[in-house]
């Protein structure tokens, strides 16, 4: 059982972070540095601080890893895991499809995950042993879809470009099978997963902050996270990753991924 | 000088049209079609018959060239260019990133256009001689942003997969020389490049209903929308497009896709 105030705490975090983010959006700031990430970087940066005092504050003991400040006690209990802005280059480019991701991880297993997208105000919760929740006012329920088959598959990928040489085999061969795919997305990809809109997500190169909030939230909806061979995620995990509605697509996505 | 009486009516296009699409974002519908666009497909009927019912009252004379029900009177003085749902992908899975596009040709050229995305409550609107306006809940100013060089430009484009054989020397050329692409889009990119957010899109096999909203917009915002020779778009144009938020990109860009 996660304890309430673990998740209240997952809420005012995320809450932080938007605070942060919001007024930058289609700011000024960001027109004028033309595609320079570091207006951005310096948000992420803000963000994580204001998450990360909120968590020394409420729970000293607990662990934090994050992209902009690093590991603190990451062999704690419980390690929160962190990426305000997920996303950078929708968040640069004014598209609202970027998030801030919260995760926890209780003993190395991910087991409470916030998606929160502060422009629209969508928030996906997801609690290891509970269904997952989605807020939004602009539609859509938490719920993956039944899909049987790679080839009735709807696959989502952030972008052709973040695969390295030798991930591209295998994700040609998902993606030549899979009925069509649909770019750009990072975490918001898998948020419509869990929402039923959305069958397959295979990525790589993802960090560990990346996908921790993603696994409980996908997991509460009936799909499954796993790396590209079908395993668990677990800290030190390759960076590949493998995201079903139905979990009947597994074997298949895993086969067509490994060539096996 | 485009009668007002136009403008209203194109408002009023556009919300016709929100009205019939924004019901099935995310419907139940949806998440059974499975990556099926056909629910969509009808949605899109509806709205451009929507469409097409209020031009005909208030312009019997104009013509109308939609995706859906072809074209009437496209010899017309006026003729009316719409496609309700432009990013039929990004609807199916649930991106607030698709658009309804309502495009006026005054003797062929572009004098009017909306973006509409019925979700986020985005309106970009521009007419011909005048400057572009942007309405939205969430954010931005209408206005292209200066950028002297494609080495410094933001590229956006919807899809890699969009290219035809032909395209894509010239394509790759382009992507290689910019300073980063982002995928996924639709008519939203050519909205955020009018936003000063992206100050390339560059695409191929476009149809007339797919641009002719776009060019006022983009226009009006102090960018250029051309074909890949740099040319005016006309009806009959070949379905490359190009747009550069500062009219200094062209003849890099231009040179950099037809490899002259």
């Amino acid at each position: 059982m996660i304890p309430e105030a673990y998740i209240a705490a997952a809420e005012a975090a995320a809450d932080a972070a938007g605070a942060v983010i919001r007024p930058l959006f289609r700011s000024a700031l960001l027109v004028e540095a033309k595609g320079d990430a570091s207006p951005v970087t310096r948000a992420d940066k803000e963000a994580e601080e204001a998450i990360r005092a909120l968590i020394a504050e409420r729970f000293p003991d607990h662990g934090v890893i994050g992209e902009e400040h690093g590991a603190d006690r990451p062999d704690a209990e419980w390690v929160w895991v962190v990426d305000p802005i997920d996303g950078t280059r929708a968040f640069v480019t004014g598209r609202p499809l970027f998030g801030s991701l919260v995760g926890l991880l209780h003993r190395g297993k991910p087991v409470l995950g916030i998606i929160d997208q502060p422009v629209t105000g969508e928030r996906w919760l997801g609690v290891a042993g509970r269904p997952t929740t989605f807020r939004a006012p602009i539609g859509g329920v938490a719920a993956c879809r039944p899909c049987a088959t790679v080839g009735e598959a709807e696959l989502s990928c952030t972008s052709p470009d973040m695969f390295l040489p030798g991930d591209r085999v295998g994700f040609e061969r998902l993606r030549s099978t899979a009925r069509r795919v649909t770019w750009g997305g990072d975490c918001y990809a898998y948020g419509l997963l869990a929402l039923g809109l959305v069958d397959i997500v295979a990525e790589a190169t993802m960090k560990i902050w990346d996908w921790t909030a993603l696994v409980p939230i996908v997991e509460g909806a009936g799909g499954r996270v796993t790396g590209w061979q079908g395993e668990a995620l677990l800290p030190g995990a390759e960076g590949r990753v493998l995201a079903v509605g139905d979990p009947a697509l597994l074997p298949e996505a895993v086969a067509l991924l490994t060539g096996a």
